[in-house]
C-alpha cells in the first residue's frame, strides 16, 4: 500500500501527515544547553526518557555525557536495553509481582545492566527481593519521598529510613533517594517554584542526616525536571537529574521561565494538512488521536496571525485573527501547517517514529521503540 | 521477555496492567441493541470503527446486521479491508493527494470493495478524479453538508447542489449526502439534542429537494452517533446511521440519556494495579500513556465508596469517600481496579490489543489493528 514510511531525503512538503516531527538543530541546540548546565552545576543529568522513548534520542544524549536514563515502567525499558544503553533507573514502584518478574529477566538478559527501581512499601521490597534473589545481577534500589507531590514516595522521615534499613537487611543495595516534585514543574511563577524546591531540599536533606546518623551511605538524590532542575542542580544536595521534555519543549513548559536556564526551543511539531476551507478558519486533519489536549490546545509554529481555536478527535481547527492575516498567510487546502504540542508525553506516546528534518529535507527516521509500553 | 500478551483461559487477576478490556456479555447487548433499534426504525447501521479500530468488532456489527462501517481516515480502512470488509465509508475529506493516491491503492487492491468519500471543495474532487480514473472500482462521493459542527462540510443549499452536480459532471458514482453534528452528541439535555437535530433535518430536507429539482437523485443520507442516533433513525429522511461509542461505552456518554434508548453498558475498562498505598487514597499504575483525559476523569468500575481525583502521565489517584468505603473495599497493594475511561475513542488507540473477557476469564485477545493510523 502507499502509506510508506518517511524516508531520509524527502523534502517535508511529500509527507503524509499527522506525522510527529524533530527538528535536528532546535533538538541538538537543548542537548547541548542541558549538559552545560549540568556541567556547570556539578550534576549528574540522567534525562527520563518517558517523554521521548526513543532510543536514538537516549543515545545522542548519552554520547553528549548523560550517565544513562530514567524510565517509568519496567517495559519501557526494554527497547532501551535492546539499543546498549545500560545505565537506567526505573523512576517508579513496581506494581504485582508480574512486573517484579519482568525485572528480573531483564536483569538475566543484560547481566552488564546497572538497573535501579524505587519502593515506598515494604511489600514492594519482599515482592522485589524474591523475584531478584540468586541473581548476579540485583537491581540497585532508591527510596522515594513524597516531597510535596502527594501521590507515591515515603510521607515521613522515619517511614524512610525503616526503607532504607530494610533494603540493606534483605541484602539489596541501597541506590539512594528519589525525590520529585511533579507539580513544581509547571507553576508559572519562578517564586513559587523556588519556594517548592527549598522545601523539596529542606526535607531531603533530614532523610539523609538520619540515615547517616545511622551510617547508612546515601549514594545518590535524584529527581527534578524540566521545570525546576537548575534549582535542584544548584542545591548541593542532588547529585543527578532526570529532566525529560527540554530535549522535545511543548507549550506547557514554553509557557514558564522566564529564566534563561529554562529556555529550550521548540523541536518537537505535528505536521498537519489543511483539509477544509471557509472564510477566517481553516481544519487541519490532526485531532486526538495523534496530539494529547488534556493539557490545553496546540501552538503554532511559525504561524503569524492564526491561532488555534478546537481539537477533537480526528480534526484542529484554526482561525485567522484578522482579515489581513488569511491574506498574508492564506493557508490553502492541502497546506502543510506545523503544531506544537501543549503535552509532548502522551503526544509522542501515539506515534511510531519520529520524523527528524534538517533545513526543510529529512535527515532521519527514529523508531518510537518504547510507544505503547506503559506496564 | 516476560511481558507476553495475555493469553485466552487466563484469569483477570494474572493480568499485567494497564490493560485494556472488553466485557463481552455487556459488549454483545450494545450490539444486539443498537442494531434492533435501527432495524425497528428501518434505517441501515454503519457502525464507526474510528471508535474500536478492531476488525473482530466490525466483523461482529456486520454478522448482526449493520451494512459496513464508517471510518475516519483512509490509512484506517487498511486493516478493515485486510480482515474482509467490503462496504467502508470514509466519513471525511481527504487531505492533500497522497491521501488521494493511497485510496487509489486500495481500490485497486480490494477491487471487490465499495468504499466511499466525503468532499466539501472541488479540489478535493479534482484530485480525487486524477487519483481514480481508469479504474474499475470507482469510490463513491458523499457531499458533507456542515449542519451546526462548525468544521467541515459545504455551508450553504447552493454550494451543496454544485458540488452534488460536479462529482456527477466528473463521471463518478453520487453516494449522496454525509450530515453529522458532532457537538450534538454530547449535550447533555434531550430537548437540546431534539432541537438540533430537528434543526438538521430541516436543512439536509432542503438540500435533498434542490437536488431532486435539479433531477439528481440521492442514494443516501447518512450521519449521527451514539448520542442521536435514535433521533436521525426516526426523521423518516436519514437512510443510515454512524453510531461506534456504543458498542463500547465512555463516561461521558453515560452521562447523556436519559431514554432508554441511550441506555448502553460500559463494556470497555482498564484494569489497573494498585502501586502505592496511603491512608484514605491509592496511586495506579494507569495514566496518559493508556488513557485520555481531555474529556474529564475516568470513572470506577464496580467499586462503591472511592473515586478518581487525578491523572497524570503514568499515575492515577484514587481516594475514599469515607472511613467506612475503605474498610469496606481495603485495595491493598497489588490489588486490580477497573476504570472506565471518559472518553473511549482515543483511549482504545493507545492500545495493540484488546482483552475481551466473560465471568473473570479472558475469552479472546481481538488485535486492535487500525491503533496509530490516522493519515
Amino acid at each position: 500500500m502507499s502509506l510508506l514510511p518517511p524516508v531520509v531525503g524527502q523534502s517535508l512538503q511529500e509527507l503524509d501527515t499527522p506525522q510527529l516531527m524533530l527538528e535536528q538543530d532546535a533538538f541538538e541546540a537543548n542537548l547541548q544547553q542541558m549538559q552545560e548546565q549540568c556541567l556547570r552545576a556539578g550534576v549528574a543529568l540522567r534525562p527520563h526518557a518517558k517523554a521521548h522513548k526513543t532510543p536514538a534520542i537516549a543515545q545522542r544524549q548519552i554520547a553528549l555525557g548523560a550517565v544513562g536514563i530514567c524510565v517509568q515502567k519496567v517495559s519501557e525499558a526494554e527497547p532501551f536495553l535492546e539499543a546498549g544503553i545500560r545505565n537506567i533507573l526505573v523512576a517508579n514502584q513496581l506494581a504485582g509481582p508480574r512486573k517484579a518478574a519482568h525485572l528480573r529477566d531483564l536483569l538475566t538478559a543484560f547481566p552488564d545492566a546497572e538497573i535501579g527501581v524505587c519502593i515506598d512499601h515494604d511489600t514492594q521490597l519482599a515482592q522485589l527481593h524474591q523475584a531478584v534473589m540468586g541473581l548476579g545481577n540485583r537491581p540497585r534500589v532508591l527510596v522515594e519521598l513524597d516531597v510535596g507531590q502527594g501521590r507515591c514516595g515515603a510521607t515521613d522521615l522515619n517511614q524512610a529510613v525503616h526503607l532504607a534499613q530494610r533494603v540493606i537487611d534483605a541484602g539489596l543495595v541501597l541506590g539512594g533517594l528519589q525525590a520529585y516534585h511533579g507539580k513544581a514543574q509547571h507553576f508559572r511563577d519562578p517564586l513559587l517554584r523556588r519556594e517548592a524546591i527549598n522545601s523539596v531540599c529542606k526535607q531531603v536533606a533530614q532523610v539523609r542526616q538520619a540515615l547517616e546518623q545511622k551510617f547508612i551511605f546515601v549514594p545518590s538524590i535524584t529527581g527534578a525536571g524540566t521545570g525546576t532542575y537548575a534549582l535542584e542542580a544548584a542545591s548541593g544536595l542532588y547529585t543527578e537529574v532526570q529532566p525529560g521534555s527540554y530535549a522535545l519543549m511543548d507549550m506547557d513548559y514554553a509557557a514558564i521561565g522566564p529564566e534563561p536556564e529554562m529556555r529550550f526551543r521548540h523541536a518537537l511539531t505535528l505536521a498537519s494538512t489543511v483539509m477544509s476551507t471557509r472564510p477566517g478558519q481553516r481544519v487541519l486533519d490532526t485531532g486526538l488521536k495523534s496530539m494529547s489536549a488534556e493539557s490545553g490546545l496546540p501552538g503554532l509554529h511559525g504561524l503569524n496571525g492564526w491561532e488555534v481555536v478546537g481539537i477533537s478527535d480526528e480534526h484542529c481547527v484554526i482561525r485567522a485573527q484578522s482579515r489581513e492575516a488569511e491574506i498574508d498567510q492564506p493557508l490553502p487546502l492541502g497546506a502543510q501547517v506545523q503544531l506544537i504540542p501543549s503535552h509532548c508525553d502522551p503526544t509522542v506516546n501515539l506515534h511510531n517514529h519520529l520524523v527528524v528534518h534538517q533545513h526543510g529535507r529529512i535527515s532521519a527516521v527514529w523508531p518510537i521503540a518504547a510507544r505503547g509500553l506503559s506496564q
